[in-house]
């Protein structure tokens, strides 16, 4: 099966974008009168009949329409460092979505060796994983942020830091969880966070956790933190 | 920190492969007498100042020696189809060991494209990650087989298979985990399992389980199944 994205609905018409019509109509060969699953992106799961096509265009009758819940209060955001090397966070933005995750945010910190992110390449990374794993909410990708102005306005109902400092009062992260709260996980860059970074999290309340008992590498733990929170949310 | 790796321990004396040595004495220019950690991948954790080097020759004279007890009841044993890109299972690997396991076998299954595996590129992969993040079992890694002949004699306290299908009876794997069990699950190839797959291995005791509620990538059910597991066994 697959799983087709818009977010151009209008009445009772879906329009897809130049790259998604092209996918459906010169490589899948889709028709006029064909049916198609779509999302929104937003909870919404659609099927409809293809109305109307051209080498760049798919326009879509709907005949169905339900809405997906929201992920559990809010979900998972992830606040991660960029990688130095961009493909392994890459992987780890495919695979988050995939397990399924409410909002990312790319986060610069002390020992950030990376500096810039392209947004467009990775909402493309989100957008194709959504799809795959047949999942109708496309986590949020936020802007790239400097930790210390990330820790300073950053809500959720459940707020951790999962460095590897050896630091006495550390839980796990699958007993730090509480179920159906929304949970913020912050992710540091090889080299870890700084202390002073620590402490500063500290301050502002985020909760040291470990993400089991051997050392990840960041997008490792990303995944570790995305796959156990969706697990214990089950 | 850095964690090396050698199989080749006499009396009080270890000595390092060719590659591992040049790594050691020509890019990290470490002489006699400066200090390294080491393990044999079997539990042993080792200090060693060293003795002698050349070239592609490292020899340590063992300070101080422990062994790290065995992952719980046996650990985990992933037995999953080879990816037809093999990026995507070399990831797998990687991120699995990181996140511990015991065993890993690739197994060829009805709807499996890829036909062969390069196993020393394999055990590379997971001798790498094992250092990376500094444990001492290295993952048994054994050699391809087919889905038929291996459920014949797969032996664990738990055995799952995660298919995609819809199952009645299926519950995640968060739930049918049983704390400190030996535990094996099959996972299948792009395109899933066969119906007959499936029944063969229900029929030969494999349990059906789910990974959470959305359709993952051969891969990233690999890398699920493994956090998940050793979370639950913390």
């Amino acid at each position: 099966m697959n799983l087709f994205y818009t977010e151009k609905i209008e009445g009772n018409f879906a329009y897809m974008s130049e790259e998604e019509a092209r996918h459906v109509v010169q490589v899948l060969r889709k028709r006029e009168g064909d049916e198609l699953r779509f999302t929104d992106g937003k909870g919404g799961m659609y099927t409809g009949k293809i109305a109307e096509t051209g080498k760049k265009k798919c326009v879509l009758e709907i005949t169905e329409r339900k809405t997906e819940p929201s992920p559990p209060a809010g979900g998972l955001h992830i606040a991660i460092a960029p990688t130095k090397n961009i493909n392994r966070y890459e992987w780890f933005l495919e695979k988050a979505t995939e397990t399924g995750l409410a909002e990312i945010t790319p986060l610069f910190c002390a020992h950030s060796e990376r500096k810039k992110v392209r947004l467009d390449r990775l909402e493309k990374i989100l957008l194709s994983a959504m799809k795959q794993s047949l999942q109708t909410h496309l986590p949020q990708l936020n802007e790239p942020i400097k930790f210390s102005e990330f820790i300073k306005n950053a809500a959720a109902e459940q707020r951790f830091i999962a460095h590897c400092e050896a630091d006495g009062d550390k839980n796990q992260l699958k007993d730090a969880l509480q179920k159906g709260k929304s949970v913020l996980i912050l992710i540091g860059p090889e080299g870890d966070f700084s202390p002073e970074e620590i402490a500063a999290a500290k301050a502002a309340g985020f909760v040291p956790v470990a993400l089991g008992n051997t050392r990840l590498r960041t997008e490792t733990a990303g995944i570790y933190a995305a796959a156990v929170t969706a697990a214990m949310n089950l």
